[in-house]
């Protein structure tokens, strides 16, 4: 029987994502999302690191459900804005999850920093709660810079304008398996399916 | 006679409080902004620290003119966002000089942040350029925390989010000379024109 797992998100693009990583990763569970509990508590991210908010969300929507849960907490994060929008990404335009609005936020923001400057990272922090049994967290971070414009369709929040070291395209002009391959979060779920087989 | 010397902002209201402050510490110095040279070069902020933007613009007004020319950079420096706004202050937003879009963004951003971890600092770089002669940079730091909504029509910026370590009002509540006798802007400009009277 493949184990059902509670995703706390309500982001679909993200339990579909992660979801392909874990099966990639030889991990048999079914992931769910927060739309299978709709009474599911907002999860304020009042923590001040990636791992702290991923742990917190996690922590909270096992208790709730009495099921194993996983979280992820990630964001993009720009050396010459001192390495914000960090924990602030999804709501860095003050609107929680604006993809456009928040994009184009960064990119105006740096608008006047020049490209020898335009380093980023895409950091994510992946944590795991069985109630009353064990919690993991484990952290990702893909190296890049940013792009001058939006490029590409795939993927969400910031990937349109982030290019990953060595790569001339931006994460959403890879196609999903050759992003997961590199990506934080890629990198963040496969050590935590590690983690999750092992126990 | 009265020496013209050219503040390189073409803010009216940072002439206005500027020229006040200087005139309080006694020196006697005609301001003029750049309304008056609809010609000169729009400077790029490009440096990464407040100082070398204000020695930045100062130097290029300086160049411009053949007058002395002063300049300040300065901005709200928020801990919970490292730091951020910081030299982005003006253009928090994405849009160079709207206030109340800068404002509403940081209080957007810093929503879920406790009352305990709002601290915040306004830094203020002065430069004075006479050009072929010198340069000269100073700065002032202003210690405080961010209010919860905007409050005062007083001052510009985030005035109305800003209250000042010891006190119950922002600096848009406080009277123009009570702000400048604590604030960024007035340390630095009574700095800087102690270095002005000594040439």
């Amino acid at each position: 029987m493949t184990d059902r797992v509670v995703l706390a998100t309500h982001n679909a693009h993200k339990v579909c994502e992660l979801q392909r990583i874990l099966r990639a990763a030889g991990l048999d569970v079914e992931l769910v999302g927060l739309e299978e509990f709709p009474d599911a508590p907002e999860v304020a991210e009042t923590e001040s690191s990636f791992a702290g908010n991923a742990l917190l969300k996690a922590r909270t929507i096992a208790d709730f459900t009495g099921l194993p849960a996983i979280a992820d907490d990630s964001g993009l994060c720009v050396d010459a804005l001192n390495g914000m929008p960090g924990i602030y990404s999804a709501r860095w335009s003050g609107q929680h999850g604006d993809d456009p609005a928040n994009l184009d936020l960064v990119l105006g923001q740096v608008a006047d920093v020049p490209d020898s400057r335009r380093s980023a990272q895409f950091v994510c922090a992946a944590a795991w709660v069985v109630p009353g049994v064990s919690e993991h967290v484990v952290e990702g971070v893909l190296e890049g810079s940013l792009a001058r414009a939006p490029r590409g369709g795939n993927g969400f929040g910031y990937d349109p304008i982030f290019v990953p070291a060595g790569y001339a395209l931006t994460t959403a002009e890879l196609r999903p398996e050759e992003k997961d391959a590199i990506s934080h979060r890629g990198q963040a779920f496969r050590a935590l399916a590690q983690v999750m087989a092992s126990r």
